[in-house]
């Protein structure tokens, strides 16, 4: 072929490694496959079916199908322990895989601590603490009881949470309220100023959103999180549009329901919050994702949670397995006075959302959220981007309107992120390591590769 | 210089006309300087100094300094006869610039028929019909009293207005509530429904917001706007954000002060209307450039408004003319049942918002608009690059996440404009050419090169 018939018809290109030239071709209108090349992971290899012949494929695609149907409902709340699947007097549930108190970090024990004084189980922090240690205490994670907890996700029995129902499967998931940012329990903290907002929390903001909530009927909490996304929001740390929506629904009801001090305080509350739909959108992405667990020969990632000392993953088709390792270090924007020095490992549940298609999946929905966990908004674009080579499908209702309304990555396939050697990426609060402080900063941080080499160990195992 | 030299080195590159080479060339690191060459508007040449002396760019300069430091706060409300200057009994304010009844749309002879009837200077539309053509009511236009109305901008002596004041320069500026969209005076229509809703805002919204705002005190408009930048609005058609943020801030307020019956209904009709906010960002953004208006030797734009027949601008060197064309056809998304044949020519003085860095020029934090207003996110990310070329500088206080935080485009030069031939981009309602209906769609247009190309032609009759 002559040279100026090579450029005299549209050029099509297959670009491997720097993304950019694929770019720059593209602009000028030409056809491009890019192939962001990286070494696979350890242990990578191809697998199309399992050992009983299920394709693969077809699973994850029929996981994507159940995550994207799924149509979670604000549908009332309750007290954890009333409402709570498994949840008994004496244990607390707390944020990641499973782990006993030898082994947790500062500010689970913080959370746990403030959780046994708030129960009334022992009057000082000290008893708490022998307590804690003694194994008198049940500690369970969030995740076994269709809870999620965001930072050390402790959650007590006499805690009120929100009851959120899948409308599409008939499952349902629960979280508790958001306390704030600062010197709040999720991030360790205890104390009189911690165990007095929680008691406010339970005495009169918990009785004025249920009454609320029972005039309201179900919010949709899939449609404040679509309309979200297209206000900033990416569903993890930043919730300022999602809080003002869910406020804007319920305000009227409170009004209605609540003597007008208490309906004035919990509207003063919650706009002091914008992190108060944290906890609903936990709740609503989990009660989304779990009608994907148990499919069998599926590879998509149905957890990804951190309790600050190991960061654990599960798997669709082992929905029971928990695939560990050491949690991360986040890199951080830190409040002042603070450090990375001061900083707790990766702790959490709220991943869920990544996991999911949101947080980190959707940055690119919300570039303003670099302010607060630091990086730019050209980052928060190009996480997004980068996401899609992992995931299995995109989500039918989550979409970025600066990416042409194309839906968020959705579906975390452990085979992709072995073949890719690309991380999920995860925005998280970050937690002072010691007990009793409470947060320090927020920031931005990747999955640890070792769980997902061992899931994928386990995966060829059980498929060969 | 040899080819492999010219290679082998950091490439320079001036790129003249089609922008994606720049880009292109951008993406691989080159340093390029790219000439978005037009032709000029007709009548253009060099202007750098008055007759005087006064350097053009430090006019302009000093102008957009005034239009930066703005505050804006929303410091009250009152009824129109009561606090807006000039404000005469038998007086209706109209958007745009001067016109008679003889010459006014269809929407806006809608809006003055009913506002007649609302004042009860009529009984029946057809005897206001009569009485506006017979010269018994004044027009005047808003923007000569500091007002800003949107869509027919009508505004009679009984109406409640919101009360902004600059508190940098300490001049005041004035809008009414909004009503909602659909069937709305503003778009012309009128009628028991229109007329009812009205006086609900006069007689219970209005005495809610008052004592509301007498216990929040001042809310920081510019504190709003910035955010809501950041939440995916624009200021113009998509106030979502603001308005969530106003609810929030005034919620408590408004519960304490008003009955709980009251209360709700006034939360319930701000949340039912995401455009509440349009009204309160038009009077921060006309608050903020007014200062800028008798600079002597600045060419900024100080007013860019449409009656519906015509558009007229203003230039801060001189305030007191009109430069006017006729109104352009909008080029929109047509609500069901309407098209372009039934839409009236762009009308309302919300093109303030585009003149102070907001709207159109905004659009790059706003792609979501894109489902109101029609185009694509794309469109919405290159109008505001776009808009940088014909101004002065960039905000302070209002930017855009997804630009990198860069300051949305400030300060329209009538010099730039006539340079590059590139008009201002707004987006806009669109009304029904017939009075009494009211909206049919939203849309995009450019201001028409007429008002540019006369204004230029007085300045330079003026400098020289």
């Amino acid at each position: 072929m002559a040279i100026q018939d090579l450029f005299g018809q549209p050029l099509k290109a297959v670009n491997i490694g720097l993304e950019d030239f694929a770019k720059s071709l593209e602009s000028q209108g030409a056809e491009v496959v890019h192939v962001d090349w990286r070494p696979p992971l350890e242990g990578y290899v191809e697998l199309t079916h399992t050992k009983d012949g299920i394709d693969i494929d077809e699973a994850n695609a029929e996981a994507l199908q159940r995550i994207r149907k799924g149509r979670p409902l604000l549908v009332g709340m309750g007290i954890a322990k009333d409402v709570v699947p498994g949840m008994e007097d004496r244990m607390l549930l707390h944020a990641g895989p499973p782990i006993e108190w030898e082994r947790m970090c500062g500010p689970m024990r913080g959370a746990v601590m403030g959780a046994i004084v708030y129960e009334g189980w022992a009057e000082t922090y000290e008893e708490a603490e022998k307590m804690a240690a003694s194994g008198e205490i049940k500690f369970d994670p969030c995740h076994h009881h269709h809870l999620v907890g965001p930072m050390a996700g402790v959650t007590s029995p006499s805690m009120p949470v929100f009851i959120v129902k899948n409308e599409t499967f008939g499952n349902l998931s629960y979280a508790t309220q958001n306390e704030g940012l600062g010197r709040v329990l999720r991030y360790g903290a205890y104390g009189d100023d911690v165990l007095e907002r929680l008691r406010w929390m339970e005495k009169e903001l918990y009785p004025a959103l249920k009454r609320a909530l029972e005039v309201t009927g179900p919010i949709d909490l899939r449609s404040i999180l679509a309309q979200a996304l297209h206000m900033g929001d990416e569903g993890h740390n930043r919730n300022r549009a999602a809080t003002s929506l869910l406020l804007r629904q319920i305000s009227p009801a409170v009004i209605e329901t609540s003597p007008k001090e208490v309906a004035i305080a919990v509207l003063k509350f919650i706009d002091s919050n914008d992190h108060f739909f944290l906890n609903l959108s936990m709740a609503a992405l989990k009660a989304m994702v779990e009608p994907a667990e148990g499919i069998a020969g599926s590879t998509v990632i149905t957890v990804m949670a951190r309790n600050g000392t190991d960061f654990g993953i599960r798997v669709a088709s082992m929905p029971d397995r928990w695939f560990t390792a050491p949690a991360p270090i986040v890199k951080g924007l830190w409040l002042p006075g603070y450090s990375e020095e001061d900083a707790n490992p990766d702790i959490g549940d709220s991943s869920i959302t990544e996991t999911v298609g949101c947080g980190g999946f959707a940055m690119a929905a919300a570039p303003a959220i670099v302010r607060f966990v630091g990086g730019s908004a050209s980052l928060a674009l190009s996480v997004t981007q980068e996401m899609y080579q992992i995931t299995v499908g995109e989500h039918e209702f989550f979409t970025v309107p600066v990416l042409n309304f194309r839906g968020t990555p959705l579906g975390i396939d452990v085979r992709k992120v072995m073949a890719s050697g690309i991380l999920p990426f995860i925005n998280t609060g970050v937690a002072h390591k010691k007990p009793g402080i409470g947060m320090v900063g927020a920031g931005l941080v990747r999955a640890p590769k070792k769980c997902f080499e061992d899931a994928f160990a386990a995966l060829v195992e059980a498929f060969s």
